[in-house]
């Protein structure tokens, strides 16, 4: 009889380790809360209304319909019993050999979760059309206010969190605010918008270069961004955010500030790290049992260094694959190898022909980390459809300077 | 001081009036509750995944940026003070010189309006969303149920109404349930999935000709349609379809039978039809005002021949022109010309190389029809960003028979 493996989550990681399970005398099951596999890192365009949703998003099953041994499942998975090898859903359960969870993260509010509905967060499209609609909506009730005070409220854009995603989103919504946008209201100029973005550490983009980080930090200024460092969110209200630094008026916040894993590896109990994440093994599996993987956001792994992995998609990835090899030759526990990640490299795209990147050493900045950050993205987009249709929109925005998906749809 | 224009309203009527009063000497307002502009002819393929929102939509804003003389607002009309000219929202209101009212209709369910959480219709991006997702999660229920009796209920597709929408989504539905999507799961095959149209009437596309409606009936039954003629739908409940003639268990009920006019137009308290459409004058404007004009699905109006105009884009289209002229030219009401509809013809696609056509007195079918179908519908759709994206998603979705936003967005 056939041996069980689960996959809960399609994101990178699980994809990756679907993919390379393909085709084996394994009995693959993917499971996933929703029926796309998410293209995260453009994530931020949809927000800002520069891509559809269906340019990043694929459906999960027609990337696997020809694996005649993988079964793709849309539920929710609500505990995993690790002792009887059981994941149970809300009226129904599966039982496993091996378990590979790569659920990934949610945003943390540090506790502070009233904040999400003030100040959403972005990793689903949901919370991307929220964001977008939050914008357009803001612009849309500029135009027809006439309280003066409460029209620079609707025109005061507030991003909190520098790391990658906040970078990218502030420079997105400048453009927007500054820019392209704005052409089409008559009531309101440039001059009247602005964007903060707020940073608790001393610097933006942390985890690159100091140099990268001050270029960037110039490149959002000269953009019209406003660049608050050292500035530590207090409390967010419907009138605006309190930094330990200022109160800064605004009805348009954006969280991009940290991370949570999922609530769902509580039910696993093993020993997680403060963000949530499962502290794994050298072979990503969890102490005690080696036929549970965790990978990706999801896992807490250490390199022999101290240092530990970043939530990005190449540790996912490679984790992924890492995870298949040791599946499908089944090795035991104690002959397994150590995963290694090869770092390929991170980047952040902050405007139109404005990036920073860093490559094995090698720190770019400018027109040439933009094309590099662009080509690697059309490249790792999946399927030839959506590549061809981010490249036309990109060029077709960077012609027009006009938004494709302006949209406000809402339910 | 210079006159002012309303205009409610920016689908086909609303916008065309405004572009052709833009640049002139008056001061023009264009309100509508969406920030888009639809172009509903190709709403039932966002319905059926085959395009996405930001394909057919466009925000009416950036349609009109370039006018000075025209202002565009985000907001819903709650009443209409004829006698005061002013219009009034949630909390503000605007005054008119002349009203040009272009609010089109929703679906009616001719009392029942209970039905419509069981059976939504398609009038909005929101309603296509839904649609969307019901088809998409009801396949998705069908993949993991055990239930055979259940699953059937899940691959049972039953669209109420065959007038033009409802034999395009019928169409649309049997090539995702038959032929497409179906593919990419592995619990159910093909003939397990049903598709019915229900029509009361003895033909469906009763406003096409005989022979048409004929042969649409055959070709929607190749491809696997069950089409109800005579069917009068008695009640819709959560396990299917109650009409005089059988009971369908569905879980999937679509509605395209029928539309009412926007109660917004009750305020005018002026006469209307049965639809709820008010019945307007020769010249368009309503008995009594002069000022005030009606046009597209809003308006009930009569021709010489006492046949009454339908709900198509170019009814609305050409009104809009008609009465733009009027204004432009403040023609005092006993000198106003009558409004005329010049037919250009109607069609309705079925499928992949079908469609029906009427043009001029000329009866079309088949791989002609579609493509003159095709051709116009291109041409009619606004911005060469849509017009190039459809033509692609078309050309994709025909060679590579797969659907291009097969999404579960949800909220």
């Amino acid at each position: 009889m056939k041996k069980k493996i689960l996959i809960i989550g399609a994101g990178f990681g699980g994809l990756t380790a679907a993919k390379n399970l393909a085709d084996t005398e394994f009995e693959i099951t993917l499971i996933d809360k929703t029926n796309h596999h998410l293209f995260q890192p453009l994530l931020y365009q949809v927000a800002t209304a520069a891509l559809s949703p269906s340019d990043i998003a694929v459906p999960i099953r027609s990337l696997l319909s020809d694996n005649k041994n993988i079964k793709v499942i849309l539920d929710e998975v609500i505990s995993i019993d690790k002792n009887n090898h059981i994941v149970n859903f809300k009226d129904s359960q599966l039982e496993f050999d091996y378990l590979i969870v790569a659920v990934g993260a949610r945003h943390s509010y540090f506790g502070k979760n009233e904040w999400e509905q003030l100040a959403p967060g972005l990793k689903t499209l949901t919370d991307a059309l929220v964001i977008r609609e939050k914008i357009i909506e803001a612009l849309e009730l500029a135009e027809k206010e006439t309280n003066h005070e409460l029209m620079k409220k609707y025109l005061t854009f507030v991003i909190v969190g520098g790391g990658p995603t906040g970078v990218e989103l502030a420079g997105a919504i400048a453009e927007i605010a500054k820019e392209t946008m704005i052409k089409d209201y008559k009531n309101f100029r440039p001059e009247d918008t602005k964007v903060f973005l707020i940073e608790a550490m001393d610097r933006i983009l942390s985890s690159f270069d100091k140099k990268l980080s001050e270029q960037a930090k110039e490149d959002l200024m000269n953009m019209g961004v406003e660049v608050k460092l050292n500035a530590k969110v207090e409390n967010i209200s419907q009138d605006g955010v309190h930094t330990n630094q200022e109160f800064i008026p605004s009805k348009t916040i954006i969280w991009a500030a940290g991370n949570q894993a999922s609530p769902l590896l509580k039910s696993l109990n093993v020993e997680t790290d403060r963000a949530g994440r499962v502290i794994v093994k050298k072979d990503c599996s969890i102490p005690g049992n080696p036929e549970i993987f965790l990978i990706g956001d999801a896992a807490h792994f250490e390199e022999e260094n101290g240092n530990v992995l970043p939530g990005v998609a190449q540790v996912a990835i490679q984790q992924g694959k890492f995870v298949a090899e040791v599946i499908k030759n089944q090795i035991p526990p104690e002959r397994r190898p150590s995963f290694r990640y090869k770092d390929k490299g991170t980047m952040a795209t902050i405007g139109k022909a404005k990036a920073v990147a860093e490559i094995k050493g090698l720190k770019l900045s400018g027109v040439i980390a933009w094309l590099a950050w662009s080509i690697v993205h059309i490249f790792f987009l999946i399927g030839f459809r959506n590549r061809f249709r981010v490249m036309i929109e990109w060029i077709w925005y960077y012609i027009t300077k006009r938004h494709g998906t302006r949209l406000i749809v809402g339910k």
